[in-house]
């Protein structure tokens, strides 16, 4: 005999609404009323049929979740607990992808979630970019996480640059320092793609700081790394030879940062006795482990997956024109300034 | 009027079976084929009702993966993406819950997953532990990865720790160190939980490397960190104090190794001139930033989700009797030996 929703509310003495909140995981039920039904749940080994309900209502309480590349950019995995668990509340769950860089295999991905009715998707790229996306995408909502549509035509939330590289440089100004260095992330592509969101941002924010403060902006005190650790050194250590040397290092990111430290080591400076260092990023496993460890900017990626979900849920309510959000990237003070 | 498989299938000039194989992502069709009737799909708007297919078929292709944190080792979610491709390759999707350390999360997570008929449970611990893991779970097919059950009830498959501390310790007898320091993990939780299972293997892998080249075991050369930046730093600098000090350090991770460059750098003395340095994770992004970089041992996380994947789709089949399979963790060969 198969277990019914009604021999639940009779073994669980809850009406039959009740089961039904339970199962649909809805807030309005109290931890005592669902611990019952869960049990009575649990005893009678009841599975409720999600497929048969999907039919009736025609919501698969699914959201694909589509990123690029998780590996390169640890902490970008904190974009997909932040969408999951904004979901969660709302009793949706997550089917995720990683779809790298090859079209064809996003394409395919995304057919694959739109088969599976999913409400909506949400896009995430691993480094703040442009992208192109499939127009088969468009046949639900879309919104994109630390990316944007080249004609803005889709929403998008990314990270501020702008604030954190002033954030990033005001730190450095209100401890007293005049000459700030700005090794800034360069363009590992070498051309091939346009130019790095992140390292256009930051320096605008890291000029805005300067201009703030009526100090004028030296263009020798501005160099862009390969992003080897030998390239962060090397700029570190060539910077000191200037006449007018800096007393403060804001680097691209942590690893630039993990480089300058190194530099700074070989030319027996301390930090942030005689130099102080900020990085960017704030992979916190790097960067508490850093000596001293490293003041550094956020980049909002918990923040980021979270907006996109939460956003993404309100318009299937109703259309809205697409804005780009764009969160703030806050400092992280640690010891190296 | 609804657009049918009939339809794809007379625009596509191919069969029925055909367009059926494409929206099942079944690999024997051409990738020439594939892309006709996706172009048709896309130009009539078609989206499968998967739904009613499942009704029919019993079969919802979904596998859950739950996950006990992903935030604190940054290249667990290589668990995540080893995982997905081994089941993309055999037309599955994955559910992802993040549940935390939570057991009432844990618990609802499952029943979510179980009422949207997941074929089969992963579960993913981010650090190589014994788990507990709710009865309701029991219902479908689980693989444990990264951790195993206190009563081996359930298939896992978990890094051979050993192996891992042998190849460690064996590349440095291989280059002629006789005095070979282990930076061994100590218990963060203060013995409120059992011993690390990392720890432990690879103690006893270092223990054997040192036995098969004749070498007595000085416990004066083992000690265990509190893994923070400072305790890692002190102890390098305590162990070179030693009358007959070390020429090498194993060190329990990368992190670990990070403050022995700082110990080692405070002292002068220079990596792998002076000393060597081994660590044990593998964090890319660190490893390959550390100034020289770092040779380290790989935590094969990737290998693990895959491997879970793939054995868990062969217990749909037919049961097996629970087995632990261990994963080799090679070496990866950097600048600091």
């Amino acid at each position: 005999m198969k277990t019914t929703i009604d021999d639940i509310a009779r073994l669980a003495q809850v009406g039959r609404g009740t089961v039904s909140r339970v199962l649909n995981n809805h807030p309005a039920v109290s931890d005592e009323t669902r611990a019952r039904v869960l049990a009575v749940i649990e005893q009678l080994n009841y599975s409720p049929n999600f497929s048969a309900r999907h039919m009736r209502t025609e919501s698969s309480n699914l959201v694909g979740f589509v990123t690029d590349e998780v590996t390169t950019t640890p902490y970008a995995v904190d974009m997909i607990r932040g969408a999951q668990e904004a979901l969660w509340q709302q009793g949706k769950m997550m089917l995720v992808v990683s779809a790298g860089y090859d079209s064809e295999t996003t394409r395919s991905s995304m057919e694959m979630l739109l088969q599976r009715r999913v409400e909506g998707l949400v896009y995430a790229a691993m480094f703040h970019r442009m992208v192109e996306l499939p127009a088969q995408l468009m046949r639900v909502p879309v919104v994109l996480a630390n990316c944007f549509a080249g004609d803005y035509s889709l929403p998008s939330v990314v990270p501020d640059e702008i604030a954190g590289g002033y954030n990033a440089t005001r730190a450095l100004l209100e401890r007293g320092h005049r000459r700030i260095a700005f090794i800034n992330l360069g363009d590992p592509w070498d051309g091939r793609l346009p130019p790095l969101a992140a390292a256009q941002g930051r320096l605008e924010g890291y000029r805005q700081a300067l201009a703030e403060s009526g100090m004028a902006f030296d263009p020798s005190l501005v160099r862009y790394t390969d992003q080897s650790p030998k390239d962060n050194s090397n700029i570190t250590r060539a910077m000191l030879q200037l006449s007018d040397p800096p007393t403060a290092f804001f680097c691209g990111n942590d690893r630039t940062a993990m480089g300058c430290y190194s530099g700074l080591a070989a030319m027996g400076l301390r930090i942030p006795h005689d130099v102080a260092v900020v990085g960017f990023d704030n992979l916190t496993v790097m960067a508490e482990t850093m000596y001293p460890a490293l003041t550094t900017v956020q980049l909002p990626h918990y923040a980021m997956g979270k907006w996109a979900a939460d956003y993404l849920m309100t318009l299937q309510d109703q259309p809205h024109p697409p804005i780009q959000y764009k969160i703030d990237c806050p400092l992280v003070l640690r010891e190296s300034i």
